[in-house]
């Protein structure tokens, strides 16, 4: 039986092009935190709602994209059984030291999986010093500004032999597909994978390119707030993809639109509880268009061209 | 090490003490379907967003309350590890057959825990035929009338010695709480538990007498639907007590009403995403009124003295 | 002085290609009531906030579009006195007796305005026996269905010489332009007109072909209702145009979608508080499509191809 | 015919018991931008979507109370008649000179009418140098902060004498009264005036002593919003009266709370558009406590007793 002890996405690095313009989105319009800043030049951030030391980092680079993204484990002990479990289904791990590069994490297993993308797990992180109240909590500390996102969500990974992916997530890391998407021929486009009760932590789409990203999520309180942050947008200039609208798959709603370093955003709230022994969703590539966009009713082009 | 296998709260049966008024109130106004009726007159409900095959049953008696909750677990194995455990810990349990006084239900285990109520466990239940779509879904089949409650989501049980009922439910059910409010003595005033990521399945009040219910929570899309849900309640005379409003404890939005035989209902949105490893939120008896009542800043008085 | 004595849009007459389709719509998706038919079997509906007999009625015809648009104002003097003025203005008038083919409604004066359209002003019609409540009154009767379409709002007329009709609008009607766009050599390019404190109750936008409407707009009551409505849309195979989105123009929320018979319909809520002392807002028209379309920041090409 | 000429309630002055605080309340909490102060040390504010200098005046006093409500009407001649009908009427005037206490302001005529109020009227202000944009306006210059008051938008004042107040603001100021309450005898218990398509401008109350007030409300977006003021209330100690709720009355979604100085304030959203054509709604002294709280069914205690 599998243990369902992946807790949730917890760490995203992201690549960006212009560090001050990206951060000036990151902080002043999509409401995240400043956390700290390291040594070699990077800054982590974290949404008003999450506890962890910090759930994005940002590194300068050439290209934009996603260095690594990890997940949170339940405990050492299921850190230990992963690790293993991940080399026997055939996926070499390397170990990174406490404290490192990720100032207030424990120790990381790191291993690429076959979309290319560098996947973690660690079970240990300190708390941030400007988390959520725990006595006696108000709803938050000081108000949420710009788009309000309380949280990392989820991402959206581009890159190939997705079933084998979904395959490593649901029985290596014991998540769930509470909705998949199949070509006519019966083969995996897209599947949607979550830890818990949230409509999703993680998704793939079939790609040829490796290693890449379609978006990172952070998730608002309402379709209030999602109107909310289109207003940001606009008034701001951030260049949008598509909404506000809503998937049919998640159910969310949802604005996707791009931060100054290319890589695409989404603002997400709401969504059904998910359960795993809820039957699984389904749907036809044809409809896929429908699923992805309820309002549009068809795929926007560039869901399927432009990722980092 | 505790296994999550306690997928949520699935069924509740509630005694009602006239069944029309109380089924038109159900159906027409907070938005229920009917399943099925029962050979000794009892009435089965569901959301329109559960896809088991009914979550509410209704059954005429003299006195309001509630018979049973029960819980689904996620395999037979688990169910029979659990049964083991309870009777470990010192309930006797008693098993009920497959699809008998619950149509559609496989076979339960049942139990009365210390604070009085019976629970139950079972982990297989027939599909309701008008449960969500599963194939290329819409979000909704026919739109939700009424108040629009999506799903039965938890129960508030008032009884003694609450704190071995949250031994019980995290030690053996691998719950967790992330609030709980004690009294200057150090001992549980509340405690509210959950499987997974909403923010309670479950929460108890410490109380003389055993085998109460404050509420049962029905959930809703967000603070509009609220909003709905109180024009409904005007509108058809419905009884409120308190709300609209919002919890402190879980960050949920409500309104706290009775149905027409006097149960308490509440219908529920939001709450943050709950998770194990975050820091449990503790409430001094002294703010709990806060905590509960966060706009009116105290405890409202029906609070502690209105059960059935 | 200008007395401000025209009330509001009071009654459009819509040409429909398929009136059970079109009937259908309006009623079951926008939640309109039917509140009877003519004689030659045109269908006069109402939006349940509407107190007048009915606001729309739909004319079975070989091609799409707009047969008139009429205006309540204040009392017969006013109507009498505008007679007058609109003839002096130089639009030769008619009268259309009462209780005619607009049953309920008083002696209507008609006249074709310089864009082409056909404009009617009335001061007298029956209250419909459907209207809200007046003693002690509930919000709503009966909750209100579909996209809740409250009332009959505004209209976007196509035609040329909008700067005349806006003279016209503004001089004898009493009407004042919150927000103008011109083009690059002063050129009237759109007008936006109210008779009160909503921001329009009336637009045009400069076009070569005479009598052409870009969309009939409805009263929703917040951004909440523009996602259900948009929930609708995609349900039920409406085919949408644009949104849900924001103007800038009006500030408005919105969406816009054709109902079966091509014309273009748009759920509608909020906007500015209108009055004629603020100064008024203009626009360039290289800015016009942030104007319309907030959030896409552009012109949609549909905008200036499709009436009917 | 009355001419409706009056624009609406454009300022109106406050004493408050403690400057600072009231100040940090209405500039912080509330939302309102501060834009001047008077060398006898009053605090002139207005809120984001005003155009006009200022709308609210503080005043340092050692009663808390309303000094006056002042209207707007819409030109010099209007003034000029309306205070000689004001005379006529039997309501002594005096003339204040411009730009002496209300900085930016015209002249103004003030007046005690019946409930022992100072109304006053003037044609001309000064535009706030911060007001909304004009030119290709984005919705706001600055995201709008804490509650997100919009305006200004009415004040219900008890006062003896009603009948003759509301005869006044209808006869004479060209207002008329789409909800009005009596007593069983056929007495006028409350009323509620409008200028425009605003549900109310303003309301009175029958009451002994003169000159007082109940609450002076201000605009918000919507019941989304509503919810987020309750959140400010509760997280800052702002003394909450009731809400969030719905009046029947207006149909208005609202919170009734105490500044600092012990003033109520009102944060409003929604209500109908109101047309004078339409029927007036009339309540019965018996059901008034559905009409102000359309959720709690009663009227709260502090409704009638609470006022300064």
């Amino acid at each position: 039986m599998a243990l369902n002890s992946t807790l949730r996405p917890g760490l995203i690095q992201m690549r960006v092009l212009d560090l001050d313009k990206t951060l000036t989105f990151y902080k002043d319009i999509l409401g995240l935190d400043e956390v700290a800043r390291t040594t070699d030049g990077r800054v982590l951030l974290k949404g008003f709602d999450e506890f962890d030391h910090h759930s994005v980092s940002l590194r300068l680079a050439d290209e934009a994209g996603v260095d690594l993204v990890a997940f949170k484990v339940d405990s050492p002990a299921t850190l230990e059984r992963l690790k293993t479990a991940t080399e026997a289904f055939g996926y070499p791990v390397d170990e990174v030291a406490p404290n490192t590069d990720q100032p207030g994490f424990g120790k990381r297993y790191g291993f690429t999986i076959c979309t290319g993308h560098r996947i973690e797990l660690y079970a240990e992180v300190m708390l941030s010093p400007n988390g959520p109240m725990t006595h006696n909590p108000d709803p938050w500390v000081n108000a949420p500004r710009g788009m309000r996102a309380q949280r990392f969500d989820h991402c959206l990974l581009y890159g190939p032999n997705i079933a084998e992916a979904e395959r490593y997530f649901t029985e290596v890391l014991g998540m769930f597909a509470p909705e998949v998407c199949n070509t006519p021929d019966g083969k995996r486009f897209a599947t949607w994978l979550t830890s818990g009760n949230k409509p999703h932590d993680l998704a793939f789409v079939e790609y040829e390119k490796p290693g890449k990203i379609h978006h990172l999520g952070f998730l608002l309180q309402d379709w209030n707030d999602i109107g909310n942050a289109a207003d940001w947008m606009a008034k701001y200039g951030v260049k949008r993809d598509v909404g506000p609208t809503r998937h049919a798959i998640t159910r969310g709603q949802t604005i996707y639109f791009w931060e100054p370093s290319g890589n695409r955003i989404e603002t997400y709230c709401g969504g059904y509880t998910a359960y795993p022994d809820n039957p699984q969703r389904t749907w036809d590539i044809s409809e896929v268009g429908k699923g992805l966009f309820y309002y549009e009713g068809e795929l926007i082009p560039t869901f399927l061209q432009v990722v980092t």
